[in-house]
């Protein structure tokens, strides 16, 4: 089973108290596809300038990564700067340039039509509910990532949107926002009300927690020796979950619970370098490797 | 095996965006006692004022609490106020007011001396020492917690005292603070080398985290409908892990995994009510099992 994933591409530019980069790739599409793609083939629909280079296209192949779904227009590609706190867990942007990203309207290919596991990454909710209506029939899992910006300027569009969503995977933040409920257990219970079934709320360092109906799991973060740059982490762990997910075939109470771990496992990778350095060099050996620590790092017996 | 514990009795005035009380018993070696009285007889030294009334003291009596170490001197009990923040992370004192606990010198009743669990609560770092001096022979295990005050002022003691200690019950921000790391892997290992083979990081609604060697270990914190007042949170979850590490008799993996358990059980517990109102209802039952929900709330498998 393949997953759709639709989003942002783009150049950043980075700054962590452990370095610097001044342009490399990212983008919550580009970090989702190539977690993903460490479960099953992916489907990447996106938008890129003329300044996309062959070169920056490098890490989507090699992966099963289709990218028929990766428009290439005139002008230059989506660009972000940002700094990250001495704590890192504060990020100020110090440029945005949208640029070819202003004007993206996702087309999906024929091939792509038939798509059962849908992941629309953050962007504007009328586009993401473009993706989900091109879609022939009706898919197994829509899962939505969306942001503060689109909570408060478009909240009409997103709460058509989220109609058609099974799985909401937002932070903390987002979730209050959104549900305008602190208590994180009052705020599952609006949201589910708005159409998801499924919330996964991602916590960074923390884990991430997952609700359905009642039902509360939590997955820590892995503890790591080296972070470096937190960028991409919440867009890997989406891509880990939806990939794993995708990989089961089937929403249930365990995949549901095995996918959250396989999303805190992407997650943490893509911190331990800049950009997409970790996950370029990650082998799934590793991957396996490290979601099985999950059980030393959880198990207890009373 | 009887917990000995040492530290703040104390009467709070507490206000939260949920209400706010006037003087209600608190203090860390009161809430530490009372949620370890769940698991193990307590031994209890502190130090009221002539205000402390039998009815103060009511909360330790039908408890497995021995308050012969409980001293009783002229002049007004510690007080403290504080008010917390629209989401209960931030808190602010109103007022300290020390009172008889200024002069507080723990004397361990001669009963005392055979305790071989003893929890050092926070307070200054020559008299824990001075605590650990008094017991006879060498005790099983010697938890301890500070804060931030000790760990900038008296910096000299507190080294000193950390070399009798086995396990240290901090959060985070001490955790980084004590030992100039930010990351919390590498907090650890300056940690170990001041004394204590075993780090307890206390993560509030995020849970706890257990490390010792390279060895960690995770629990969530239990997610709440309700969560009214975080006082004493921090101490009912010490008082929970060092109550069913006594209760095992010994700190193996296992015990000490199952004691993080407890200890998220009773923290947890604590935020539900004001002051100690939940604690005052809690039934042994209860406890376990809400223990027995945190199989639901971690187990996967891949």
């Amino acid at each position: 089973m393949s997953v759709l994933v639709v989003g942002s591409v783009a150049f950043d530019a980075l700054e962590t108290p452990f370095g610097k980069v001044e342009r490399t790739l990212g983008g919550a599409a580009t970090y989702l596809s190539v977690a993903a793609s460490y479960f099953v083939p992916v489907r990447l629909v996106g938008v890129v300038g003329e300044d996309f280079s062959a070169r920056d296209a490098a890490i989507f192949r090699g992966r099963r990564i289709d990218t028929r779904g990766l428009e290439r227009v005139a002008g230059k590609t989506f660009f972000w700067a940002g700094r990250y706190s001495e704590d890192m867990n504060q990020r100020v942007t110090l440029a945005t340039e949208l640029n070819v990203f202003a004007d993206f309207n996702p087309k999906l290919p024929e091939a792509y039509r038939d798509s059962r596991f849908i992941f629309l990454a953050n962007i504007h909710p009328a586009l993401q509910e473009s993706v989900v209506k091109q879609v022939n029939g009706r898919p197994k899992v829509v899962a939505l990532d969306t942001m503060n910006h689109w909570i408060e300027r478009t909240p009409g569009e997103l709460r058509q949107t989220l109609k058609l969503v099974d799985i909401l995977v937002i932070n903390d933040e987002e979730a209050r926002q959104l549900s305008g409920k602190h208590n994180l257990l009052h705020a599952a219970q609006v949201i589910f009300r708005l159409g998801p079934k499924i919330l996964v709320i991602k916590r960074g360092e923390f884990g991430a927690v997952l609700m359905r109906g009642k039902d509360v799991f939590t997955v820590p973060g892995f503890p790591l020796h080296d972070v470096r740059d937190p960028t991409g982490a919440g867009d890997c762990f989406a891509g880990g979950f939806m990939g794993a997910l995708a990989q089961a075939g089937r929403v249930t109470d365990a995949s549901l619970r095995a996918a959250m771990v396989y999303g805190s496992v992407m997650g943490r990778f893509a911190v331990e370098r800049f950009g997409l350095d970790r996950l370029r060099q990650l082998k799934p050996r590793e991957v396996k490797q490290r979601a099985r620590r999950f059980y030393g790092l959880t198990r207890f017996r009373l």
